[in-house]
């Protein structure tokens, strides 16, 4: 997907997702950070800090897919109507590099929306030397649902 | 693969990897606990707090990837020698129903030991009025290094 | 799941999958023949020849892959009423060794049956000196439709 | 990756790809064509025919995905020098949409080669009414041997 100007999603959709956003504990507590939603297309920073790391200092692999795949269901949501929700179905991941650099970002793109089943690529970038490096690539299927998480019974 | 007591680990395999365990920031930092470790699967619990949750209050399809993630690389390290180490190649991850319950328990289990590459099956548990429920269920590839993370540099 | 004799299907199941998978040109085409039905678990079986190799004489991933797409997809059928049929949505498999031997048989087995996805694992194994090797393992997700394949749609 | 003139494999590339395809059993059973190779990207051509359908007339998600196996794992040996080869490790795909229209094309693309991974981009187009249409998107890791295929054992 290209992405112009005539992508930039309206209020009511940035609101909706950055509301959205500051609900989920989890991105909050790694300190994750929404910096851009377009349609179709969202971005999540996280930067490199002992909070997120592996054994060996670098960025756990269950951090970067976090923020991937966050990333990857507010994406979805950019083209759907307000009270809709995603619920993730499956998401494979391939970790490239380590993290090198002091943040990671992660961009999640919608490759298909379909009227259930949305599916997104999710690609993970770090820069060092202020160069951007794909560290982790991979692809998201997303449930589209009305009005989730009531019951908390299975909703697929 | 069953489980019987001979599968209990030695103590110096247990003693390497709660060590590995307790360096990993993440692990630490989502409050997770390695609960078991026998040859070739180890169990990670991880409690439903609000730091792990999405914004239903759900625990974060991530955090769940992450714990399930943790528990195969430790599963494979069980079968290496000491001074052996683990990379995530990739996983892949369907989330099957959402986390309801006070915790939820991953299992990682050693499908396939190699030389270079090692793959895992990963499961995830909950349990609702304590009954067992597998509500995510993956599969991982590993990568074996004699000794990684001193260069910061791919070595896959 | 453990499999019993009150997992046997009946025969309206049993005719109605024979009959579907009949209709799969490519199983024909391959050589496939569908040699087991319980309820929630299929198997089939297809022989190593020639016309389904890759450039070393083994089984080719693609071929492997394909009997055990289609193993999940009538696994899940076992469990549907008639007029009900499933789409792959999407399905990750590990190679894990070359198909040695006569034959490879691959296993589908639901995991989990929901009212719109069906998440099924599966295995594929090959039989050197008579000994079950797990050549294959692998996760599928399946879409259930109650008339699907009439316009040539999109339907998930 | 962008692609231009200098993206052109030499003749030894070229005919080194075009000798290995011709020994795989599965493509020629199949028809699959070898349409295009460049450095890191190769394009599988695979008419519509009854020998290649799942029960609704449709090209069967196994064939689709024999191809783009093909397609990535003749990327990657574009970037290899002559007697290595490569094995699939893992692929993972997700099938978009019906494929409607003559032909389908496999699309292979080298996103990250490594000493031993190779990590590719898998994709498929159909051409209802002339438009390209992207039905089928995956992931696929490859394991780098120099000499493989010589004694059935396990490489990985």
């Amino acid at each position: 997907m290209e992405h112009r100007d005539q992508d930039q999603v309206n209020a009511e959709v940035r609101e909706r997702i950055e509301a959205s956003f500051a609900r989920q504990g989890l991105m909050r507590h790694l300190g994750a950070r929404l910096t851009q939603i377009t349609a179709g297309r969202v971005h999540i920073e996280l930067n490199s800090r002992p909070e997120v790391t592996q054994q060996h200092g670098y960025i756990h692999a269950g951090a970067t897919s976090a923020i991937a795949d966050s990333a990857g269901g507010y994406a979805a949501l950019t083209l759907f109507p307000a009270n809709t929700e995603v619920l993730t179905v499956e998401y494979k991941v391939n970790l490239l590099a380590p993290a090198v650099g002091d943040h990671i970002e992660a961009v999640g793109t919608v490759l298909k929306a379909g009227r259930t089943l949305t599916i997104c690529r999710l690609e993970v970038f770090a820069f060092p030397d202020g160069q951007q490096r794909l560290i982790a690539a991979g692809q998201q299927t997303l449930f589209r649902v009305p009005d989730p998480g009531s019951d908390g019974t299975q909703r697929h």
